[in-house]
C-alpha cells in the first residue's frame, strides 16, 4: 500500500500506514547483521551496508550556548553513505526482495537518491531516480557510480508524477511518498528509523525535546513510533517532545487550523527539507508527543550549522536549523533550562550544496 | 618526538617509534566513550566525535569476483569526517592537550585536514593546515567550517618545511611527519589505528590477506601493531599478510633492494596515497606479517571503485585500488582460492577529486 491507508484516503484524508508490532513479540535480542534490535524492526536480515549504530554524544558547548542542561547530538552522518536515509533504504529494499520487485523508484534530488542507489547496487536491484535539472555534480557522479538511472523532471509534482506512473504501470517498488495530498514514504522504509530512537535510549540517552529537521516527517514517525513502543513496554518513563523543524511554515499553519492537505509553497537553501506537503504522520507524531513545529530561516540555520562545525560536527543546512529551533524554543519557554535536548544531525555538510 | 626514534635518526635510519604496551595491563574491558579497546590504545578517554565502530561486512559478490573465499571490508568512511584519519586525530588530539599544546599544525590537503580540522575544534585546540593552492572547493570549504587555518605550499617537501618550523620555532604540535627523510605520523595518533584491527577481530573477520592503500603507512602501521598484540595473547591464531597498496613503485623498489631514504617520485589521482617517500614503519609491517608491496595505477583502481560501488561502496579511488591488489595477488597466485581478504575501504568516494 504504497500510497497509504486506503480508507483515509477515500475519506479525503490521505495518511501513511501506521504499523502495530506484536508487543508479546518484541525483544532486545541482538540479531545478525546490522539489524541488532530483535523484532521491533520488520526485516531482521538481509541487505545491508553497515548502516545505523550512529554516535550520540553530549556536548557541553552546544548546551551552553543553547543555556540547556544537556545537549547530545545523534550523528547520521555516520551512516554508509552519509545520511540517515540508509536506515530507510535498507529497510525498504529488503521490502522489494521480498516482493519480488526488480526495480525502485523515487523522486529525490539528494540524500535519499544516493542512498537508494547504493542498497539497489547491494541488493541486485534496478534504480530509477527522478530528479531535477540542477542536480550538485557529486549526486549525480554518485548515481553514476551506484548503477542507478536518472530521470530528469521540472518540478516536485512532476517528479510524483514520473514516479506514480513506474509505480502504477510498470510494478516499481516505490521507495518515496507519489501521492498528491502526500503521505509518507512506503511503511517498509520508515519503520527502518526506529531504530534512531531504540539507538538512543541503549546509549543512555533521555533527551525531554528532539529536534527533527522535516519534510514529510518519516524521520519523525519513525522516532515517535519505536518511542511510543518504549514507553508501553516500560522501558522509557516518558515520551519526549518531538519538534518537526521547518524552513517555512507548512506544519505550522497546520496546527494553527490550516487544511493539511493545503500546498505550502516556500523557498529554501535547506534542500533536504524542501517540499509544500504536510502529512498525517508529521501532525500525529508532534501532537502525540507534546511538541509542536518550529520554523527556522536558513540565515538561523547558517548559524546553527557554524555553531555545530566549531563544536567538530559540519552538518547539512537543515540540520544546523535544529540547534537555531533548541535556542528558539528556549527562548520562548517552551524548553526549560534544567532539560536535555537532542538534536538530530540528518546529514553530512559535505555534499549539502547550501554548505560548500 | 614528533621525528621518532633520535638513535636511529642519528645511524642515517630514520624511524617511526614502536609503542610497547604492558600486557599484564591489556583487557578487553569497554571503557567510556568510544575508546572501548580498554588498554590498548594510549587514550580511553577523552575528546571524541564517536569515531570507530565502522562496520565490517562480508561481500559475496566481490569475493566471487576475486576468485577468494570470501571478501570482507572495513568501512572507515562511516567515521564522522568520513575517513580513517579520525581515529588517528583522536588520540593525537588528546596527546595534544594532554601535554598543554595550544595548536595543532599537519601537512595535508585531503582527509586528514579535515578531521584534524574537525577533533581540533572540538578539542578547543588552533589547527593550521599546511595545504596545496589547489585544494578543491569541499575541503576548503571544510577547514572554514571547522576555523582551521590554511597555509598554501608550492609541494610536499614545503608543507613539511613549513610544519617543522611552526613545531621548532613555535611548539606546535605535529600531527603529521615534517621530516626528510620521512617517518610516519606521530605515534600518539597513528595508535588510534589499533582499534581498526581489534574491531575486525571482535566482529568476527579473520582475515588471511589485509589490503591497506599506503602513502607513509600509519594504517598499516597500526593495524599491524594491534594484530601483533593479539596474536603474542594468544586472542588470534595467526598474523594475515598485510599488503601495502601504492600508486607507483616506492615501498616495492625498497623490498627489491633500494635505499628505503631514497626519493619515490611518481604521479598519481589516488592523492590520499601520493608521496615519495617510504617509511621503516611499513616496510616492518609487510616483511613482519609475511606481505609486501603491490604496484595499482590509477586505471586498474578505478576498475576497483566501480566494482566496490557496484556493491554498494563508493570509495576513494586508492581504496579500489585495494580490490585491484586482491585480484593481481589471487592472479598470480600469492592469494589462494580458498582464503579470505579484508579491504581496508579508508574513505568515502565523494570527496575524492579522482572519483567525482
Amino acid at each position: 500500500m504504497p500510497e497509504g491507508c486506503p480508507t483515509c484516503a477515500s475519506a479525503g484524508r490521505p495518511s501513511s500506514l501506521e504499523v502495530v508490532y506484536n508487543h508479546h513479540a518484541l525483544d532486545f535480542a541482538p540479531k545478525s547483521g546490522s539489524y541488532t534490535w530483535g523484532h521491533w524492526q520488520p526485516y531482521l536480515e538481509g541487505v545491508s551496508l553497515g548502516e545505523g549504530a550512529t554516535p550520540c554524544l553530549s556536548v557541553p558547548t552546544l548546551a551552553s550556548l543553547a543555556d540547556v542542561a544537556s545537549v547530545w547530538i545523534k550523528n547520521e552522518g555516520a551512516n554508509p553513505t552519509g545520511s540517515h536515509k540508509d536506515r530507510m533504504s535498507a529497510q525498504a529494499v529488503n521490502r522489494a526482495l521480498d516482493i519480488g520487485a526488480n526495480e525502485v523508484v523515487l523522486a529525490s534530488s539528494g540524500n535519499a537518491a544516493v542512498s537508494a542507489a547504493a542498497y539497489c547496487a547491494a541488493a541486485g536491484l534496478d534504480c530509477e531516480v527522478a530528479t531535477y535539472q540542477a542536480l550538485p555534480s557529486v549526486f549525480d557522479a554518485a548515481l553514476r557510480y551506484y548503477g542507478a538511472r536518472r530521470v530528469i523532471c521540472d518540478n516536485g509534482h512532476a517528479r510524483w508524477a514520473h514516479v506514480r506512473r513506474r509505480v502504477k504501470e510498470e510494478g516499481a517498488f516505490a521507495l518515496t511518498n507519489y501521492s498528491v495530498p502526500a503521505v509518507g514514504s512506503p511503511v517498509f522504509g520508515v519503520e527502518g528509523y526506529r531504530a534512531v530512537a531504540l539507538e538512543w535510549v541503549a546509549q543512555g540517552c533521555r533527551p525531554d525535546h528532539v529536534m527533527v529537521p522535516t519534510a514529510r516527517g518519516d524521520l519523525l514517525w519513525g522516532i515517535y513510533s519505536a518511542l511510543r513502543d518504549l514507553v508501553a513496554l516500560g522501558h522509557l518513563s516518558k515520551m519526549p517532545r518531538l519538534w518537526a523543524i521547518e524552513p517555512f511554515p507548512r506544519l505550522s499553519g497546520v496546527l494553527a487550523g490550516a487544511s493539511q492537505q493545503s500546498d505550502f509553497p516556500g523557498t529554501t537553501r535547506q534542500f533536504s527539507t524542501a517540499g509544500s506537503t504536510v502529512t498525517a504522520q508529521q501532525v500525529h507524531a508532534v501532537r502525540q508527543s507534546g511538541g509542536g513545529a518550529v520554523v527556522i530561516d536558513d540565515a538561523a540555520a547558517r548559524d546553527g550549522t557554524r555553531h555545530l562545525a566549531a563544536a567538530g560536527f559540519w552538518v547539512e543546512l537543515c540540520a544546523g536549523a535544529g540547534l537555531a529551533a533548541a535556542q528558539a524554543l528556549r527562548a520562548d519557554g517552551r524548553i526549560d533550562k534544567t532539560e536535555a535536548v537532542m538534536l538530530m544531525l540528518t546529514a553530512r555538510g559535505d555534499r549539502d550544496p547550501g554548505q560548500a
